[in-house]
C-alpha cells in the first residue's frame, strides 16, 4: 500500500480505505472541508469533511434512487425542490423525466457547485440547464418560506453533523409538507442501517406523524457506509407501492428498474424493524 | 488509527480497514492461512488468505440468505450437502428446517472447524448435531462420488483462488446436478457484481446449461466487498420465484423474510444484465 491511500473511518473503528492517484482540489469553505481526489478503483470522488459525497464509478446509484422513486410514484411532477446536491447528481436524473418544468436546487456550499462542474462535469453537467434554477442559500430557510409549491421535495444531505444537522430534524419535515402541495412527496436520504440504526428509527417515526404514507426503501452504495443506503419517503397521497405499470415511462438507467422500484422497499428483518 | 488494524486490499486499489482488540489464533494451514481475530466493530472474524469470512456481528445475513431461498423454495428437503462452509453458519440456519434429516458437510480444511468450534460457539454450535456429518475432505471429489443422493446442495466456498479454485468450473456444476435428485435445487455464492463482474456473468452461463432453471439474487453483507453479495441457484424443477405462501413456516431470522426471498431477486439494472 504505497504512495497515497485515502481513509475514511466510517465508524470509529472502521472504515474504507483507497488508493489516490493525485489530488485535485483541497479547501476549507465556509462550511466544510472539500476535497477533490482521482482514485484508482472509483474515479474522481468528492469529499465533504473527509467522507465520501460520490465517485464517478458508484454515483449513479444513489443519484437514480433519490430520484425515480418519487418522480415515478407521483403521477405528474412538475415543481420539483433539490435541499443539498450541489454535485448536480439528483439534478441530472430528475431531467429526464419531460414532466418537470422547473428544478430549484438549494445547496449552502457554493464551492461544492463550483468544483463539482469543474471537476465532475459527468454528474455536475445539467446544472446549467435551463430548467433548473440554482440557489446557493440554506435549504432550511427556503422550505420555511416555501408554500404549497413544490410536487417533490428531495433531500440530499450529508450526515447530520455540521452544515446539514437540521435536515434531520422534526420541524423541517413539517416545513416540508407546507412546501409541497397538496398531493407532494419527499425523499430524504437516511444513512445505513448497521450503524445509524437509531437515526433511521428517529426519522421514521417523525416522519410518520406528519406524512399520511410513509416508507423507507434501499440501495447499494459500495463506497458508502455498510454498502447498504436507506432513504425515508413521505407521501401526502400517492403510495410508492402503488404505482401503476403503465406510469413508468422509458428513461436510461444503470441502476434503477420499475421492478427494483418495489422491492427496493422490501426491507431485510432487522430494518424493516426499524420502521415499525 | 493506533494500535492495530487489519486491512483487506478487497481490489488492487480499494479495501476495509478495521480496529483489532486482539489476535486469538493465526495458522498457516495444509491449505490456506487462516486468522481468528477480535474486532472492535465486528466481533470476532474469521480470516482466510487475509480476507474476511465471517464476523460475529454480519454473519446471519450470509448464512441465512444460502440456507433458507433454496430451502423454501424446495417443498420437502430432506437431504442437504454443503461444500466448504466449515464454519458452520449456514449448517445452523439448515437444521431450523424441520424437514431435513440429514446435513452433510464437506470442508477440505479440518483446521477451519476446528476453530470455528473453538472461537465462534455461536456460529459453529450446530455442527456438532446428531443430524449433522461433517467431513474433511475435498468438495469437488465428494460431488464426482454422489449421484442422485441430495435434495439440495450448498456451496460455501472462499473466493475461486486457492482451495476453492474447482468449485467455480462448470464440470463441477455437471457434478452437482448428477449429485443431486431429479427435482434437486443448489446455490452457490458468487461474489458481488463491482469488482467480479465477469465471473458472475460465467457462473450464470455455465449452469444456464445444465439447469433448467437458473437466477441471481443478492443480500448486503457489509464486510463483504462492495457490500453486495450475489448467489447462484441452480434448480432443475422448483421456481424460487414461485413458491406458494404457505410453504414458507416460521423460522427465526435476522435479515431473511418471505417477501425478501421474491425480492432479492429483483436486480439492478447492471447487475441483471450480467445474468442474460
Amino acid at each position: 500500500m504505497s504512495g497515497l491511500w485515502f481513509t475514511e473511518k466510517q465508524t470509529e473503528n472502521f472504515g474504507i480505505t483507497m488508493k489516490v492517484n493525485r489530488t485535485l482540489h483541497t479547501e476549507q469553505t465556509d462550511f466544510q472541508k472539500l476535497d477533490m481526489i482521482e482514485t484508482a478503483e472509483w474515479g474522481k470522488m468528492l469529499l465533504l469533511d473527509n467522507m465520501v459525497m460520490t465517485s464517478e464509478k458508484d454515483e449513479f446509484v444513489y443519484h437514480e434512487m433519490v430520484a425515480h422513486v418519487p418522480l415515478f410514484t407521483h403521477p405528474h411532477p412538475q415543481k420539483v425542490l433539490v435541499v443539498g446536491g450541489g454535485d448536480g447528481g439528483v439534478v441530472r436524473e430528475i431531467l429526464k423525466h419531460p414532466s418537470v418544468e422547473k428544478v430549484t436546487l438549494v445547496d449552502i456550499d457554493s464551492k461544492v457547485i463550483e468544483y463539482a462542474k469543474q471537476y465532475l462535469p459527468n454528474i455536475a453537467g445539467e446544472l446549467d440547464n435551463e430548467r433548473v434554477e440554482v440557489k446557493v442559500g440554506d435549504g432550511f430557510m427556503h422550505i420555511a418560506q416555501s408554500k404549497n409549491e413544490y410536487d417533490v421535495i428531495m433531500v440530499d444531505s450529508t450526515e447530520p453533523v455540521g452544515p446539514a444537522v437540521n435536515l434531520f430534524t422534526k420541524g423541517f419535515y413539517a416545513g416540508i409538507a407546507q412546501a409541497l402541495k397538496d398531493d407532494g412527496i419527499f425523499v430524504a436520504q437516511t444513512d445505513n442501517p448497521w450503524f445509524k440504526a437509531d437515526l433511521i428509527r428517529e426519522v421514521q417515526k417523525d416522519v410518520k406523524e406528519i406524512f399520511p404514507i410513509t416508507n423507507l426503501y434501499h440501495a447499494n452504495v459500495p463506497t458508502y457506509p455498510s454498502g447498504m443506503w436507506t432513504f425515508t419517503i413521505g407521501s401526502k397521497k400517492y403510495d410508492p407501492l402503488q404505482v401503476s405499470e403503465d406510469r413508468f415511462h422509458e428513461i436510461e438507467t444503470i441502476y434503477y428498474t420499475k421492478e427494483l422500484h418495489k422491492a427496493s422497499f422490501v426491507l431485510p428483518k432487522f430494518v424493516k424493524d426499524l420502521t415499525e
